[in-house]
């Protein structure tokens, strides 16, 4: 897919990494209203900070985008890093240094080098084209085995309005935040109000839905571009439909994104969807969810095929919630393993085993206690998680 | 160590392991003034149902603890084999049923079988003797591959007071929570609402301060039994001194016994104290401490003798407490590593890796905001672990 107005490049900068793609760049041809959402953590990295200063005015026309270094902990030399680097980057488009965003993954505490960008920057301006979406896709990969795009087309008011989207993101993920990388790009017309609506709504039910080992990056940012191209009438606050179905195309698009981020979850090898239902209210469904994704007995019982679902009760019991043990049913896909609190015994079991043997399934917990019903998307804890995190700055 | 009053035995009863100690009893010969403290799981296993109802009495006789099942989400069959245990021991030792505390750790969601009682709590009574302390603290091992004992003496008034304490717990260990299963046995005279108010407070200090993975488990329990027999002065709330003199050995017994159950977490090659100072409310330092312990990519950093302070950076960022990035110190033992939130350089962190190599160390991190100073407890995470977690009921 090409999305007219927007161009794409990326190099081997040798930031970190030898001889592969470390450094992108995205262009659109005129400044398009962007939103964001950045991490929550109260440690945040340099590019960010200069971000979401810059994103106040809803527009942007180009991101930068490095992996190998996180540029956060770097103090004031981190930030000088990212002015000069942002005014590379806009004297060589010849646009406002404002209208440059800049993103970076990878080991944090780390200061980038300059030089390396003095040489990238001129090449990735020069390469822009609208072959190298995936590139830049692949650019932007960490611990990350495989590149993360999604593409959709959507028909708002009869024009179709196209979608071209990007993630990475592998470990240092846990719901509930900002999290991760992500960029979206589109030719909708659309207000600034409402982009930023319908990211934050998708982002709430898709990427801060996810965990793969509970902690949150300080680098992790979404980005959407609206260039408008797509001549579709305005999406604003009078137009409902159009709203709809621009904000569910989203959806849909971030959905398909967090999942492949469990997917390829630091050596996951299953991908799970945890549905917790009859809670009473939203903030327990979120908190039971949050807890389950991130319980480390849970999710190696996962990766043992071991229908323990013990470590489930034992788990919700310890989220904070208030619901009764005795009503609790669990479900590992259409496998009823647990009634009213109590197991079924060996063979169903024996079936629920059955199930885990799957690279993807759903464990679905039902308190009965209300209507609320809310998903959550996590991956199983192997060994391979542990030898790729001790090792992963050797 | 024998502490008079005191007997104890455990027999290999055939729970779930074979040919293992898996049965132990402890034995006052006179209502001991009892304390206790139980898991704060929403989900509580049935024995610690009965526990904390007959402790409202403050006194005890017997203690009856089984490894290899939780008797923990078991419905009302749980707790009636609970009443008929405890009836069988309360009937061979000639003391009334509310006098008996029963404990259990092992699976959840599976059945005691009560027959396998029958035939072990007459061999249990028959014999009890001074000499199996040792063989008690055996028979509660799970997944621990070492037993955990403390012995201490206190001159209270004049008087030698006795302590003779046992713990394990090796996995589903969380701190902020009455963890794991703890049993202190003391001769001291002291009045009830003194031992539970000493007991409380060395908790909140030891057990409550340790993660081995994060997750709480539904059998947790500490219960502390003091017979008397030193005949101390009676140390009630006329008696400063002879509180402090107590509960300072109590605290000390706990936390010797904490640092054994960290050091023999699940898949555990090292032991680390995390010394979080600086904080502005003890609350912050609680929050960041339980962060920090809980951290994957810290603990797998540990596991791996890498340096890679940014993840303490970014777990601290997403605890939730306010505090400045730019002001925080890190230091590995003596090692400088982090200060005022910048890295000092491949020279500090090589000297860090060696502390890393090391067995025990401490991590401090000062946020310079407060005077609080907090202690935790944690142990690297390991592939084994995982190893260990796959496999747990195979």
């Amino acid at each position: 897919m090409k999305i007219d107005g927007f161009t794409t490049s990326a190099v081997a900068a040798g930031i970190k990494y030898k001889d592969r793609l470390d450094l992108g760049l995205i262009y659109s041809s005129e400044p398009a209203v962007t939103a964001g959402v950045f991490t929550q953590n109260l440690v945040v990295a340099a590019p960010l900070v200069i971000d979401k200063e810059r994103l106040k005015q809803g527009r942007a026309q180009a991101v930068l985008v490095n992996s190998g270094c996180a540029n956060a902990c770097t103090g004031e030399r981190g930030m000088q890093v990212c002015l000069e680097v942002g005014k590379m980057v806009a004297d060589g488009l010849g646009i406002p240094e404002e209208m440059v965003q800049l993103s970076s993954t990878g080991v944090i505490g780390e200061q980038l080098d300059v030089a390396v960008f003095k040489k990238a920057v001129p090449q990735l301006i020069e390469n822009l084209g609208t072959d190298s979406f995936d590139d830049v896709a692949t650019a932007i990969m960490t611990t990350d085995t495989v590149k993360k795009t999604v593409e959709r087309t959507v028909e708002i008011g009869g024009k179709e309005v196209k979608f071209m989207a990007m993630a990475k993101g592998s470990g240092m993920i846990m719901p509930n935040m900002a999290t991760m990388l992500a960029f979206v790009l589109t030719d909708a017309q659309i207000g600034f109000v409402e982009l930023q609506k319908a990211l934050r709504e998708a982002v709430e039910k898709t990427f801060n839905r996810i965990s793969v080992d509970g902690d949150t990056s300080t680098n992790d940012m979404v980005l959407i571009m609206a260039n408008g191209q797509a001549e579709n009438p305005w999406i604003d606050d009078t137009d409902k439909e159009g709203y709809q179905l621009f904000s569910d195309c989203l959806y849909s698009i971030l959905h398909e994104l967090a999942l492949k981020i469990v997917a390829d979850g630091e050596g996951a090898t299953k991908c799970i969807t945890i549905r917790v239902c009859g809670a009473k209210e939203k903030e327990d469904a979120l908190l039971i969810g949050k807890t389950l994704v991130n319980s480390a007995l849970v999710k190696t019982a996962f990766f043992g095929e071991d229908a323990n679902w013990g470590r489930i009760l034992a788990a919700m019991g310890r989220s904070g919630v208030r619901f009764d043990p005795d009503k609790v049913d669990v479900a590992f896909d259409d496998v009823l393993l647990v009634e009213n609190g109590l197991g079924l015994g060996p063979d169903a079991e024996e079936k629920a085993g059955e199930v885990l043997k799957k690279k993807a399934f759903c464990v679905t917990v039902d308190m009965k206690e209300g209507g609320v019903c809310e998903e959550f998307y996590t991956c199983d804890f192997s060994v391979d998680y542990v030898k790729i995190n001790a090792d992963y700055r050797t």
